[in-house]
């Protein structure tokens, strides 16, 4: 009876259940004249893709925060959209004009992606046009999460630095995605094609094992690759100085923050350059910030030579740190070849049930709402969401989690106890061009209606920030107790903007009795002492003489 | 001047960057004698451990949900405590008596970890004794988390299916937490030893590359594997069927709900088993439950054949499964050699994204805070509070979470629109010898006073649930406005259990006007409907004939 009833209840006849897996062998038996092996020349390439990818196939394109798999997506860019076109493009981060020719030339037509930077412009223009359609944007996890359940890659194109004749990978330092999107590819019977920087004997190390692998070809040229994390110390204000230190005698000494992830930015670089003159003077070595995940960022370089942190994760690599990197074995994750191996997703997860993030924004509404969208261009989110939200899924304690958790629900009378994540954006009341930080009303809503997204793009939620820092003070968002007191704090700390000049000054001094808002004096931070001073290094001829000369600035850095 | 700077901050004379990588060489000094290249014969890795492991070392134990590195397990506590002491272990899942034989023999004194199961009764009983320090308790992500930040390990020993001689692993199925705990250890000069069933000239794929490995050890017997994900159709009940539908047609067709994880046991069995009978006849194949992150569960079968369930990433395997998951390759996610690999970063990141967890548990409170933690034993939390809790760095939208974040908007009046994860707990009122599953105050807060833990061990937040479904109906926690009204709700649904019978009867009612609190009529269910006929398979043999014979169920679940 049982047979009955579940031929009744089958969806097909003969139900195939290995489609997949026979597409794939039809495709590769197409593109076998154009392949040695696993090895393809680059002359070969277009052609092989011709043969292997269908219209209305996911394509995964490598397409990391820095490094591009540029020669593959070019060369997706020269098909002819009258044989393959509607390609779902899933991609993490858009910035070379190749990655939205495919959309102009109507070869793809649908995108799922996190962040375009600046490609955000013509990807507005795109989507308006109706030449994109947008899937979604991501958080660079929940993205990853969607490759192992329905945006699984047909055909995924990364980029690795050296592979053999087998197809063994070697990513470098810059492996970034490409665990990711390579193990959802490789497992669900799709096609992973590398271009390479070299085809070599014996790769130094695998990260990638050949049986995972169908095609390699070497780029004419090294893959494309953006140096985003490196900060010129030269070009850090005193405002900034000052504002580091409120962060580190204000919130890392007293939540005692030893797990953490900085955004990129001026902003954070300033509290890196202050840890060995500033901190240390407050005795705080080996009390705050031992542990990072995060980028290797230059500026990070003295604070580690002088034994503040201690261990650090990283998503990704930048460039001209690769042989400091190789010398500091005990601080990054290198391995048994020596050279370090980045890997995206761990270091998101580790950073989001880290202690604390703290990062920058463009604008800060009165919940403390932030956003980097501007209009008519659409940005993405990329990893601050991550970093920047509460982790209710954390169980294990510490002194900070816990600390934060009881303050707020001292505010709110939550009556189970929980802890919390520090969540701290740092902004200067004013940005360029005397454009005030702070709004009644994000741009994000504006963009919202012009790209006809779902909700307003938020980059980070107010309700998921602790704390909010400015040169005028902290704003400790969690103590208070509702929304209109939120707000009064959001105020307090805003300045001159008219955000600011609007706050109630009633209120806020009463938030300031209460410690809520802190001002430089609260703290006991003597304003006098910002100064560029402060920084152990002021440029980046002093990061390379930290380094013992190991690090190796790209050109476009260097004055000398 | 920037040298003397550098001079002062130094926190050391010489700083040594590559303590670990000397420390590490010099104990595979110390182990040669007992190895040949990788291979370490079975009598020889008591001596290998005893050369490779030092005192207060971090040591990770593989110790997953269902594979254990057992013989290296019970050879480790074979080591002197005289000689080697105050290991800290961290590891995920403790499940054997050798894992804590460690800490009573006082080999190792700190645990990190996850869930400890059966266990958890002698390891409360450790920790009263002092024999053990608790780090943390954690869910999944965040201890694989903290490999890559303050709990990187010094020696891992891990499990694998088979490995080749030059120490390239196979893992099989099971791979599970492996790759994470590899990766934080080979690429931080940690020493990385395997045990495996078999070795053999070539692996079917390559899940950990030899490079990563230090020392493969074949053990006497295959490692221990559980099968925690069988559940017998036979002892599905008519009231988990009642649930199962008002499931169904509450909750998965009004959201859509079509990427989702479901929780272990009968209640979300019994869902499963009558997708292809009562979601076949409400016509929502294809529109639901399409997309799910789960281990391979038996009661899969029908829904996977039906056609209902098309994809499903797991974060373990299921013993018996393997034929099944092999001849299902556009179901699962098989290698290029034709087996499923599984990965528990991914499918707790896929699941944490998804739209919707549904789960069970055995004590909830009036505010919807549930715990699976009972007196004198210490369990831990496992994977469910990642799955459970809210996506607050989800950015992409769909149809289920954009619903969920309106109605919650509404009902707190939020100005700032906002996505909501559905996180849906479902249980009887009462467990089993009549135990009642709504308490006013949770075991876990006395838990807490016994065993000085940090919080209460809370398993699911109340403030992360959206909905609550017992045999009495359903509760839209989520809708409620205030903590007095989403009590009621709670207690709307709690039956005949004191704390049911505590309800407000004119709030319930009005609540139940407003759709918040749901009774099967409300949702047009014929309760005289939900008997075991609806079922697509009420035995073990049943499921084995809906998979053609492939599913080969353990004997513990054969009586035939």
């Amino acid at each position: 009876m049982m047979r009955d009833i579940k031929g009744d209840m089958r969806h097909q006849g003969e139900a195939r259940w290995d489609t997949l897996a026979r597409n794939t062998a039809a495709r590769q038996q197409r593109g076998a004249p154009y392949a040695n092996g696993k090895l393809v020349d680059k002359d070969a390439l277009l052609p092989l893709l011709r043969a292997v990818i269908e219209s209305g196939d996911r394509v995964c394109v490598e397409g990391n925060n820095q490094k591009h798999a540029d020669f593959l997506s070019q060369e997706l860019a020269k098909l002819d959209p009258t044989v393959v076109h509607d390609l779902h493009i899933v991609q993490s981060n858009i910035a070379l004009s190749s990655q939205l020719d495919v959309f102009e030339r109507g070869i793809a037509s649908r995108l799922d992606f996190c962040y375009s930077g600046e490609q955000g412009v013509r990807l507005a223009r795109l989507i308006k046009a109706g030449r994109v359609s947008i899937g979604g944007i991501h958080t660079y996890l929940e993205l990853y999460g969607r490759y192992f359940m329905d945006l699984t890659p047909r055909v995924t194109l990364i980029a690795a630095q050296s592979a053999d004749r087998h197809g063994n990978l070697y990513t470098g330092p810059n492996t970034e995605d490409t665990p990711a999107s390579a193990e959802a590819t490789a497992f669900k019977n799709g096609i992973l094609i590398a271009q390479v920087n070299e085809i070599v004997d014996e790769v130094p190390r695998i990260d990638v094992p050949a049986g995972w692998v169908s095609y390699v070809v070497q780029a004419p040229k090294p893959h494309y690759i953006e140096p985003i994390f490196t900060r010129d110390p030269a070009q850090i204000s005193e405002t900034q100085i000052l504002m580091a230190m409120m962060v580190i005698k204000g919130l890392y000494m007293p939540y005692e923050v030893n797990r953490l992830n900085h955004g990129i930015g001026f902003d954070t670089a300033a509290i890196e350059l202050i840890l060995p003159t500033y901190a240390e003077s407050l005795g705080l070595r080996g009390k705050i910030c031992s542990y990072m995940t995060v980028n290797p960022c230059p500026t990070l370089i003295p604070a580690i030579e002088s034994g503040f942190v201690r261990g650090i994760h990283c998503a990704g690599s930048e460039l001209g740190m690769e042989d400091y990197l190789r010398a500091r074995p005990d601080v990054f994750f290198d391995g048994p070849d020596g050279s370090m191996r980045s890997n995206r997703v761990f270091c998101q997860i580790a950073g989001h049930y880290a202690d604390l993030f703290i990062g920058s924004t463009l604008q800060i509404d009165t919940q403390g709402n932030s956003s980097t969208a501007t209009l008519n261009r659409i940005a993405g989110f990329g990893g601050a969401p991550n970093f920047g939200s509460e982790s209710r899924a954390r169980r294990h304690a510490s002194h900070a989690w816990l600390k934060a958790g009881r303050e707020a629900a001292e505010a709110t009378g939550a009556t189970m106890p929980r802890g919390r994540k520090l969540v701290v954006q740092m902004v200067e009341t004013f940005r360029d061009k005397m454009q005030p930080t702070f709004t009644e009303r994000l741009d994000a809503w504006q963009l919202q209606q012009e790209l006809s997204l779902e909700l307003p793009p938020v980059m980070v939620y107010g309700d998921d920030v602790t704390h909010l820092v400015t040169e005028e003070g902290i704003a400790h968002l969690h103590r208070c107790a509702n929304p209109a007191e939120r707000e009064q704090a959001v105020r307090g700390v805003a300045g001159f903007t008219p955000v600011g000049l609007r706050r109630d000054r009633e209120k806020v001094a009463e938030l300031r009795m209460r410690g809520i808002v802190q001002l430089p004096e609260d703290l006991g931070i003597d304003v006098s002492m910002a100064t560029r001073d402060l920084l152990a290094a002021r440029s980046m001829k002093d990061l390379v003489r930290w380094s013992d000369g190991l690090y190796a600035p790209p050109s476009r850095f260097r004055n000398w």
